[in-house]
């Protein structure tokens, strides 16, 4: 199995998606050739392993620009022309796995905030893009000094998910 | 009354949190120096209006960054030393007033997503750092192409919360 790693700090990735970029969204079916590379990793992955962790509950800037730039109509999902529903694209995605930290205790993300990561990436982004994937989440709450015990049966239910899917 | 108008874009505001800034995000209480005057500008507001358009059920990247980056501890709120309950800091705040625009209809941001935007700013970000601020929201749904009547209906509704606050 051929692992790509996408490091979006080392490649100095650049999360502002722009007027110009914008003013394109709709108007053309061609990527953006400042996203070329990402776009075209993103449509041969069979499987997508986001790692990241959970700020104000929601994904670092640095991700959700990597959503906001690289998820392009015409690449991601195709947006009908009356702006009626979306078709998926990203047809060969089997597998979506998100890891994550929380500095939130389980109960404030489930019971308060309705975990708002998890239901944009599984029923917006993903259903949208992609229905046809498996999506699991694994979340690492009060992650801010948990104890060894906790990280290490957290690390072990990914694994294990991980030898599942490879 | 005196009108600070920011564009993170025309200010080139860049919305990467990184390493070096995240590792001091607890161990100082000196607000970052490529952050201080939005900081300043944060802690003198005493209404916060956000205009922004909601992409993919959350805040675009740059703004995501703004509360990523401006909204440090010992400036917007006071983390207790264990990692317990956080204290409010953005004591100044009278109101916050969150203007957004959606492709999506209202039925799929209200009752498939939970409104994540909403959820995440008036529960999250401002009942933590400004639990005394008015919180109020305006969303333009079905956004690409909506009747005139609607933008109409929709900028007014705005005018006569403003003119309220003002």
């Amino acid at each position: 199995m051929h692992v790509d790693v996408l490091d979006l700090y080392a490649e100095n990735f650049d999360p502002r998606l722009d007027r110009t970029e914008r003013d394109a969204y709709y108007a053309s079916d061609t990527v953006p050739a400042a996203t070329a590379l990402l776009a075209k990793q993103l449509t041969q992955a069979s499987t997508l392993v986001l790692v990241f962790p959970t700020w104000w509950f929601g994904m670092p800037a640095m991700l959700k620009g990597w959503l906001d730039r690289v998820f392009f109509p015409g690449l991601a999902f195709e947006h009908a022309s009356n702006f009626g529903p979306i078709k998926p694209k990203l047809t060969q995605l089997r597998n979506v796995v998100v890891i994550t930290t929380l500095g939130s205790p389980w109960w404030v993300d489930c019971l308060v905030m309705r975990r708002p990561v998890r239901r944009i990436l599984k029923k917006a982004v993903f259903a949208l893009c992609a229905p046809q994937a498996g999506f699991s989440m694994f979340s690492l709450y009060a992650a801010e000094n948990p104890p060894a015990a906790k990280v290490r049966s957290f690390t072990a239910k990914i694994s294990k998910k991980l030898e599942r899917i490879a």
